[in-house]
């Protein structure tokens, strides 16, 4: 039985485990979306899955059962939701589950709560959800006794210093990778089984407009889904990125919510 | 790489099955709920995600990623939510996901889908979800070329005979079975690694009133979190169970839906 | 003017009422939904009112004005929304007029209220706006002072015993129970001028699958809208009914409330 | 068996009736407010109901079951939310309750829909409401083949004529006519047995200002909760009103939608 | 720069001046809206900032960033919605706009906000939305210390004396005065190079039913899309009607406000 | 009477132009925020005003009203919704409007419209309501005939070369660029009456956590409210941003939408 994964506990050792002083929850947020010929539809749930895991192992946070879908893809970050294999919330369901969720564990009296994203679209529906749960809560500022949420993307994690060795060629920005170098990296490391390099297609990075147009125009997404091609990633890559980054995450809590029970 | 999951198949795979005349996808949902001291807090989802892959397997069907959080459990079917454990959706966040869910698979062009439920208090909510999907794509009739979405709760699929065969002296009813002996027969077959029946407490069903009282007079769950206890639940109880119900389901889907592709 | 029905009482004397301890008001939800040829479209907002004030002559509750429109009917337990004379309301709005009305009675201080429910669909609904109601005003746990909300339907008050006076060949079960022998016994009971039995259509009990299928096929449910026959019923077994369940949910109400203001 | 009452008809001959060209239905929409000492809190869904079955036995019209929620009383209109005995809905509530309703009748195949409003605050409400319905369905013009929705309040067509007679010594608004002279007539002549004019005080009307204030300075409402004294109210006045009232509106139907079936 | 337009203030002299008792701060709310073919398409929107303004002036008050677009015009006071130019919002958007920027400032610790309305459609909607920012602050009565929130319309101020000057041959009534005379004669004295006398058509008012009818019938409003026309209108009318409209107002809000800061 | 500007159009003159092929109308979206003690708060409406004027006189669009409050500031990016003089919206009313907004657009047959963003945070809830215009619409898809909606934010557009001129030492990031170098100097240009440098404070950029943390840490963010100092701002930088920014996005435009009417 996994020692950090909170679905596969049982509500009375939870119930103790709550009770400690610093007991943190991780809610690993991902998507269920295309992501090329090479990699598995739930990629980033998988790796915001893995990267919230490996956090809790360094500090004694638990995780808790992932919110696994996330908000419509969008063409410069994502390829677009009108691909095959991207099922989407709306806004609406996006901020509604993140304040059911965010609201169940404050009423439960967890006071350190995480939410690690895992992709880019999520990031201000997950935000309106935490600020919506505090308010209903009456918590409106940073006082003694008040719970803290705090919310994440991994990536903003990763050094200047990784960048460097993960792309000696220049970095391309966050924007156009999906399904590129780094994902696929991670998951080579993390869960090789689902990775068919053999099935990714190399073409040069996506070059997609400053704006966003709807109805998006589809021929402008690289018919592999992918905004760039995973060429050069590596389970080496993969390691480097998932210890420094899971590492860098862990400093950051420790100092904002103190330690976690072990 | 499983053939049946959804998550772990890339995209262009996917777009390719889904060509196929009679594609049906399942989706598993479930709960994060306290299931008392033996079991753990993912169960519901645990188990419509065996059923689902169970169902798959028979009928050549896709599993998707599952729905893993379930509407508020109630005092006379989960114990309540008032229990350290259970992180609950409010209706309209339920309502929501299953709304954008069936949405994007309409969209995509699968023409059946099942939502295979396992935990009793999301029904009503599941069945308003798919509603306002099928209203927002046009879809009021099931005349020639419609979609069809079937929803179910597993248990509905439990025959008289298993029933006499799991309950020798009689079955308690559906309504107090959570954490008792359906769910631990079931866990004890598909994830025995999941139960510890050591930690398990033998005490009387719950006689709970016929109505519901909010706020929850908490006293009135047992302690445990279970409204029966799993006394007399075995794996080969749960292997009956799966079986049969699987076999029951995959039956229905055939006969309602036709033959799903190899 | 009925002593029992709010709808008639001048807001001043309501007032003083509500000032005594153990004030209680119960509200009866029903539905507008085809009952088949013999019976009237407004047939479960008349059988909960009737229960309703029943239940008010027993105890000294009030009775405040129905919620008279009612959850989609589902085919499995009604028929169907897509048959002529059933008009619906959509989840988001059910749940909204009973935190509405619960609110509003709790912000004038009624600390005792019940809803009684005559549509099978509704149930869900009516949990979600208590409990959303409930939250609102503050109110998370049952502890002293704190008002009680009750939500029951009636036919889950038939005891054991009535029933096998009632359907002396067997009960067929509560789901296909529309305008059936149930109902149409009541009415004969209640409002003997609204039942047309020349109009009745004796056919056997519609045999639904265990899944509802949306868009609904059409063909399942008979051409009278009825999912079993009234064959058999009378105003003796309608009256034995009304006696039973209405005592019942009195000692109820008074066992959990104490006793109401003469 | 009312004749124009459809919660009294059973749904076959509804679906009879329906076929028929012409075919139109009358939605009253009432209110659960305080309506000072003499009258009902039912008094707007009384009133209402009363205009539209005059208005359908006039024009071969059937009466649907109420609207018998309102919206929030204001201070201005009718003495506030505040006033213990008057149980309101939110504009959310009221706008999605029209919405399903409007929406149920037109998927039914009804082309003439009328809303009758007996409750000054709810009309913008059940505007929206109506027009959401409209959106959904498609109908946008009013071109030949689309549904016609009436939205009236039978105030307005009281003609200065009859408001010569009603107030000999001059009309004082329908702003301040909450428990006054009309409504109190009108019961007069519809309901005597619900009215107790013993209770009536007599008081200067209120004098209220240009503004609203919230939260409502509650002093600003007399004590009686009427707006206006019902002195020389009379069932003679009452049935002068109704006549011309449902007279003239039963005019402009004819007029605006052709006369119904018999 | 303006002393009186929040919108040019800095945060650091708001803050300032946030803190003396009695500041007071006025949401001027107009609408996008077809006016015409003499007026400009955003007239609500400039004579309700004209209105706020002139009233801050004579009371200290300062005017906030202006709703400028508003509720979906109706037939019967605007012409209606389909007309080329109108840009609405619907009603659940009107509402939570309203909403969020009462709590904003309530948050802030502003106590006298005054909400000064342009656009009749928009009413109901923005008491709803104070309505519910008030209960979401815990604010449900009037009792010391509590904010308070006026919503008024300008042409409720308007005197009978002045209704008598500016038409002498009678006041036609508010509903058909959508660039009638009382617009165009105050835009005329406030911005004159914003009217065009010699596009306007003169033509008899507008004889709407007294009921709404949707769809709309388009043929029901005049072509110009003035429900009467502004004949008679001149800058003197509009200079009487501001003057007297801003002094009235201001002294309301002094009167129930007390005086605000220098 | 300006040209570009809807506001001051009068609806007729817009019908018209309306008719001309490649008709683009731009709608502007700012907010009202804290902007330091040397800006206004309403600077992001004004700078998106300037702009959104700047590439109409380019390009013959129209400049619709403001979408004059967006969503709330965040910390990383603003400052945070805790500071004095910031109103913002919340997710669902922001999205709402925009939804409201350009339907209304597509209503009219607006087949080119244009949301020109002035404030980060705000995008997302853009892009959404965007998404659900077009679905309510009925376009789903980009092909011949579907309108064409694009969304930007001014910054963007900001070129390389444009970027060494203005920050000679280096550019900080446009997250902390919040009320700093680029928005002043864009103010200096534009409205220095608005800007008063003296009031400037200067402080090192802010270094803001790689997280969001709620409810926010107050103290975190610098008390003057800017991310970073404007020190070096100059109205000749202003005028190269401004010049650059609107050439860019007009070439975009022209390039996207083809040309607008004269």
């Amino acid at each position: 039985m996994s020692t950090v994964d909170l679905r596969y506990l049982d509500a009375h050792q939870y119930g103790q485990w709550l009770q400690q002083p610093g007991a943190t929850v991780i809610v690993p947020v991902g998507a269920f979306e295309q992501h090329g010929p090479h990699l598995p539809m739930a990629s980033d749930e998988i790796l915001s899955g893995h990267m919230a895991r490996g956090v809790a192992e360094r500090t004694g946070a638990k995780v808790a059962a992932p919110m696994n879908y996330g908000y419509k893809s969008q063409q410069k970050s994502g390829g677009g939701d009108h691909l095959p294999g991207t099922i989407s919330l709306d806004a609406a369901t996006m901020i509604g589950i993140t304040r059911s969720i965010v609201s169940s564990y404050l009423r439960q009296g967890v006071t350190r709560l995480v939410l690690l994203n895992g992709h880019y679209e999520n990031y201000q529906f997950l935000y309106e959800g935490i600020d919506l749960a505090l308010r209903e809560g009456g918590f409106t500022t940073s006082k003694a006794g008040a719970p803290a949420v705090l919310l994440l993307s991994y990536w903003d994690y990763v050094t200047e210093q990784t960048l460097a060795e993960v792309y000696p060629d220049g970095f391309p920005g966050w924007d156009i990778e999906h399904g590129g170098v780094l994902e696929t990296a991670l998951m080579l490391h993390l869960q090789p089984e689902l990775v068919d390099l053999d099935r990714a297609v190399d073409h040069p990075a996506a070059e997609l407009p400053r704006f966003d147009r709807l109805p998006v125009v589809a021929e402008r997404t690289p018919v592999t889904g992918c905004l760039s091609a995973p060429t050069g990633a590596t389970a080496d890559k993969g390691r480097l990125l998932y210890e420094q980054v899971t590492m860098s995450i862990a400093a950051d809590l420790e100092e904002e919510l103190g330690s976690s029970p072990a």
